[in-house]
């Protein structure tokens, strides 16, 4: 057995940054299509809006003055001077004594600084009306600018858009965005046992295929675009013209399978011999995880990735290091996560960071987190997992009731 | 001005699910594009798996008790009688004083129960391996059955598929899954005010449309198929059109805009006219959000709705009412919340539940709350909110430190 030099998580994931940075891309594309994209420029307001003094009540555009002293007993008394119409500009202006019947909406003729509230109005005869509450200066409007002002900072680079950035794009007038561009992957399934959902039922021997489908999905969650996948025999020459053939789409091909110390080999002298540039990673100090092998090639800019076969620790590994990594590269902040108190003691693997899927629970406001064992190479357990938590290496174990943070899958 | 009941946010979720119910609707779609759908019925595993018993080392299979007396300085001496190749049944069967070379994943012959770790085995001339560690029964292997087993609840209707799930389900064999099929929506904006961005720019007394492209980002968020969105004038037979147009594809049409007394009116008769069935809910006592009208159409099983136009008032609305609708008639739970500390006094508004938009920070794992208060009308204020939090309508408002519960957008 070769001796290799195993990373930890942060040596892993700096090479990695180093390696992914060069696969950053952005793309045009319209803001009704931005949902859930990540913004790859900042976007300024190029005017203050509103563009006009806009009324938020229904009412009479006023000068507020007038107002101080109207009371339920003592209404002020106005002559109504014109209406503005929604969507129109307010043609007229008030003086002193005067108002204009305004819509929710509507435009602030010159000369009002607030809108009375209809429901504190009453109209006279025909061009009267009586104000039962004063109102003061700026009452029921809202300014030019209050919602943005030119030049200001909308949406920063890096944010995921959630509805509202979309609003707040589509008040500035912004009808394109520069998103970052989902980077091409392949999953490339390796192993004589396995047998793809086609070529069911089960026999003897075999297992069923799930990484591409698993991983397929944790990439689809995390913005990368899954372009290639395939399950290929443990014959040295058929692994090499898949990894090749995917190489030719994908920014990263990653190949799964090989648990067994002489797949594992052979895997990395594949990866080690297609790349230019070759293996930088031989194992990292994670459990699980530890047989993850990482590569690039500087010819074709692709990165090259050796998973481990196991379902859990491939998923572990593609959380931990692509899930982190496409963050690093489009400047997201990491998600938030879930404070909860452990409900047994887990022990942790000394030297490794030891990750562990939970369930959580709540209650009075508090949660909880069971941790969920499940050994090598099962997944069903992981059916009822929320997310997981993170042992560091340096820590040899957490009791009952401790806090953790908990990373929801 | 009528006088119209209003409806608790209890009372209005109860009618609108009731009406609601009869919109669920299945569909079959392959697993491999089942990532993030909601499962429409439970299901179970049809078959033990493995199917037999698998290796999670590389070693050699051997019976257990052989090895009890082995050490480092005394090992145990077994003859090496096969070896199993990946993927294939192994064909042999061992007795006491034999073993057979093993990979990781593969069959365990019969007589064998445990595998012993080739770190620490030697090998000596052409058939026999020193073993120098013991092992006990069943370790180095996965039993039958220990993923799933036959007849076993793997994962449960009301379940949005994780990439675990998804897994599960690739290793039990589904192919195909039953999924809720998401409800067709329909948004029409209504206002003379209005324009639409490929109308800029902007002038005097208009405002540019926000509330079709925000809610259909609000509504793709809680899974629904945003099929049909439009910009009409304040025109009651324009709007009628619309809405006549929309129910011939969409099974919830809602209506925004009418901010106005006048409008809200049209809006509930334009709604009331064209349902059998009528208008149910004239106003819900949610903050922001009262002038919220629902209603029914049995003929065509439509739901009719009319937001405020306030785009973050029509946003509170729809997360509080269609969000929880959805996960209600598809069995979802109610999604993890992020406890935290409120870092500002908080009024609440007597009588109604208070919808608060908020940012959240991070300190020492603990998270913190802060309010983010915005005019009625604006948005580019909640592009830094990270969820919200509520305040119950009995409740007066909280004090800087309480807990609150955060929803993340």
């Amino acid at each position: 057995m070769k001796f290799l030099q195993v990373d930890t998580i942060e040596k892993a994931r700096e090479k990695l940054l180093n390696a992914g940075q060069s696969l950053v891309a952005t793309e045009k594309i319209a803001l009704a299509e931005a949902y859930g994209r990540v913004l790859s420029q900042d976007v300024f307001a190029d005017e203050n809006l509103p563009l006009f003094r806009r009324s938020t009540v229904d009412g009479y555009a006023v000068v507020a003055k007038d107002t101080g002293a109207a009371g339920e007993a003592l209404p002020t008394f106005l002559k109504i001077v014109g209406a503005v119409e929604m969507g129109q500009p307010a043609q007229m202006a008030i003086k002193s004594g005067e108002c204009v019947e305004m819509p929710t909406g509507g435009m602030l003729p010159e000369g009002a600084d607030a809108v009375a509230m209809v429901e504190f109005c009453e109209v006279f005869g025909a061009d009267e009306v009586a104000i039962y509450k004063s109102v003061g200066t700026g009452g029921g409007v809202v300014q030019i600018g209050d919602d943005m002002k030119a030049g200001q900072l909308l949406v920063s680079k890096g944010k995921e858009l959630t509805p509202q950035d979309i609003g707040a794009l589509a008040v500035a007038g912004v009808e394109m965005v520069e998103v970052f561009a989902p980077l091409k992957v392949a999953f490339i399934s390796t192993g004589d046992e396995l047998i793809t959902p086609h070529h069911a039922p089960l026999e003897i021997g075999k297992i069923r295929e799930t990484n591409g489908i698993t991983l397929s999905a944790l990439a689809a969650k995390h913005g990368y675009h899954v372009a290639h996948t395939a399950v290929v025999q443990d014959d040295e020459d058929k692994i090499k013209e898949a990894v090749l053939q995917a190489m030719e789409t994908c920014q990263i091909v990653a190949v799964s399978g090989g648990s067994s110390q002489g797949k594992k080999d052979m895997t990395a002298d594949i990866l080690d011999e297609l790349s230019d540039g070759g293996v930088f990673t031989h194992g990292i100090a994670i459990k699980p995880g530890k047989p993850t092998i990482l590569g690039f090639d500087k010819g074709t800019k692709t990165l090259m990735v050796g998973l481990p076969g196991h379902p859990i620790s491939a998923m572990a590994v593609f959380e931990l290091l692509f899930g982190w990594l496409i963050r690093k590269i489009t400047h997201q902040p990491e998600p938030f996560a879930i404070p909860a108190a452990l409900t047994a003691n887990v022990p942790a693997s000394e030297g490794k960071l030891t990750f562990y899927p939970c369930k959580l629970t709540l209650e009075n406001n508090q949660y909880t987190a069971t941790p969920i064992y499940s050994k090598s190479g099962l997944i069903a357990a992981l059916t009822v997992a929320d997310g997981y938590f993170l042992i560091n290496r340096d820590n040899e174990g957490l009791k009952s009731g401790e806090a953790v943070m908990v990373h929801l899958f």
